[in-house]
């Protein structure tokens, strides 16, 4: 509960982690298993409010205290986005998180630190699928970013066709990996390189950048700063517009725009799977966690 | 001509109509056709002016009442261009229009709707060799747009070296195709993305956004703004910087930087135009043009 | 040693002639020759100026008058270069210049006219070398440019992390090979390419782009621009924030980012080194070099 309070009120960081003792079953991310839970109501890490008379889904990301990545919560999200994905009456979906402060912090450190390989590999799947299913939606995806988020909390709002975050100068977003000592694989690379462009990654991801809204918005990371209490407000008025053009003609070009940088994952993906978990099960990498998550638990103290 | 009055009034679509009633036999467009047309005069459509003192041609399109790219328009427009691109003493080319409030229209609708397959790959293969006449040019290109250049009117000026686009806000310039449910081919979105990065070409392409000036040159689809009387002016002391470049060097340069993009097109030309051809003449898009032409008579009415 | 003043005092093009009576016989770079120089003290051409408690080196290149890229030296930097990149003491470096007003004025053109199509091939290797020892450096390095940098003196800017120039307007930077009629290779362009994009790089290059500090700082050519007095303090103080990011994880990031562009020469070094040697021996380009160096003189006079 101490780290859980100091993690509240520090920012910046990726994998915040916020369930030190959080255990028991993982669900696991297949198709099998994903259509099996197709009738589940919404779980508890995840809210999803669908109005059928406009066709647009708001999703809430309600894991306290940060909205962590882990194999559960990845789960539930992939369970929920193929859901929605399948339901024809579903346009459009709005992202953004119920935490105070935190979009989301990003992959639970957790899930990295002590486990086997075995399970390093189930929960880099789950990353990959995440990853997938938002980059590759035909749904309008807009990411309302009420928080910070570092690291794979910057990834999800990447893979949105759009960005919104509130105006806060307490907040931030960025690819920070390498400030732990761990790296951004290539897929989390090209997408930010398609979305600021080569050099803006290079010094990003490099330097383990995070950037207050303002930076963002002016490289580009994100499209639009608003008051915290018009996030929603505009994120719906915005719906509206990229709604406004025929489904078929914007998902052909979506597709058309980021089929190459899809592809390039998913004819790898057992390699980058494999990648991830040779790297992060490394006695060299294990200690860097460690480091840190000693770090955060003496800053408490 | 009701409907043609109609669309002097509304810019900011593409494909917009002109030629209702055209009708009658299409030249086509082949090197043998273009080679055995060498010495035609200057065509209705398009009046070619070539200083030879300068080596710059300047290259009005006069096709009333909006320079749309019809198979006529087209066929003359590669005509006129291999004849420059084969006079040495042509180094330079201005494009402008002699229509008011208007660069080009784009693609003629009446070109792709109720038409047959082969007459619909023998369109595209024009609008393909328009494009690959403009983008692999020898001669410095510089577009003077002096109005509204949607859809294949933005593809037009993109082509080329360098945009100069009357400042009034009334005009606008964009690739809108999704807009009327049709979809840019990739060759379109390589030639944005060349233009204004991918994270520019996918708002752009998904939202059919249409810039006005200001907001075009703000991200680079346009090069520099000037008012409407100092346009040709401009252009031409343009001109001269580039021509001050020693001919071999630019032109290896330009071939270093756009090769790569022209090749992906030549090498699947024969695939884009069937790809073209399947999906213009689905009865689903089909419909979509007839509701949009529809929604231009009635607009007028 | 008229040439030479007047070079002093005429910045803007690249391969400025410092050498016209330099001869004798030059080093050659290969892994052989540089394990064998690596005992030698500091060059004259180069001064290396190690902190062992900081792991920072500073580069200073004192060749006089415009640090021409010769083929001594290359051959110089790249000794120095590779025994920097072996001591695991040394994480940084800074490269800049002790002559005045001049960063490095590129490829030294006199090692490209009347030159043997071996000896070209030599000069033309030891340049690949230079670009390929700094591209993929495991170093951090910032260029730290203290004056006019054209041509090869803005790719070997370009090569680094981080480039901080002198906020003097008389300064420039900027490929500017098309002036001479000779044409900046695909590496060059990949180079800017990744450092300002694909729009600017295609004006920057065909135009031949000399772009002051506050233009190139604009379009992202360099990163920040300073007062001649804090040059090297903002180069220290900024080293300091790239080396607070561990190591392991910057160096496989920066080699993510970089990699797919050192690939393209690597595995095409030969056919590179051939298309040189067969365009700068071309009657048509000696000529052109030999107006150049023919103007430089009467300029003088």
């Amino acid at each position: 509960m101490a780290l859980r309070a100091a993690l509240r009120n520090r920012w910046g960081f990726s994998g915040l982690v916020s369930q030190l003792s959080s255990s028991g079953c993982h669900g696991r991310v297949s198709s099998v298993f994903v259509s099996q839970m197709r009738n589940n109501t919404t779980s508890p890490k995840i809210n999803v409010d669908f109005n059928k008379s406009t066709g647009v889904a708001v999703l809430s990301m309600q894991s306290p205290p940060v909205n962590s990545l882990s194999l559960d919560f990845l789960t539930e999200l992939c369970i929920n986005l193929e859901k929605l994905e399948m339901d024809k009456a579903c346009r459009g979906l709005i992202i953004t998180s119920s935490q105070p402060k935190v979009f989301s912090a990003g992959l639970d450190i957790l899930e990295m630190y002590g486990k086997s390989p075995e399970r390093c590999g189930e929960f880099w799947r789950a990353v990959q699928e995440m990853w997938l299913k938002m980059y590759k939606s035909n749904m309008v995806t807009i990411a309302a970013i009420n928080g910070s988020s570092p690291a794979g909390g910057c990834l999800l709002s990447m893979t949105c066709d759009y960005r919104i975050m509130v105006d806060n100068p307490r907040y931030s977003i960025g690819l920070n990996e390498t400030l732990l000592g761990i790296v951004a694989p290539f897929w989390f690379k090209d997408t930010m390189v398609n979305t600021v462009g080569h050099r803006n990654t290079e010094l990003a991801l490099e330097l383990g950048l995070l950037y207050s809204p303002s930076e963002a918005l002016k490289i580009g990371l994100v499209d639009q700063l608003v008051p915290q209490d018009q996030l929603l407000t505009t994120a719906t008025e915005t719906m509206t517009k990229w709604l406004a053009i025929p489904d078929h003609a914007r998902q052909i070009t979506k597709s058309m725009m980021r089929k190459p940088t899809v592809d390039k994952l998913t004819s790898n993906r057992e390699a980058d799977t494999q990648n991830f978990v040779n790297f992060i099960t490394k006695d060299s990498i294990q200690k860097s966690l460690r480091m840190y998550l000693e770090m955060l638990k003496k800053r408490k103290a």
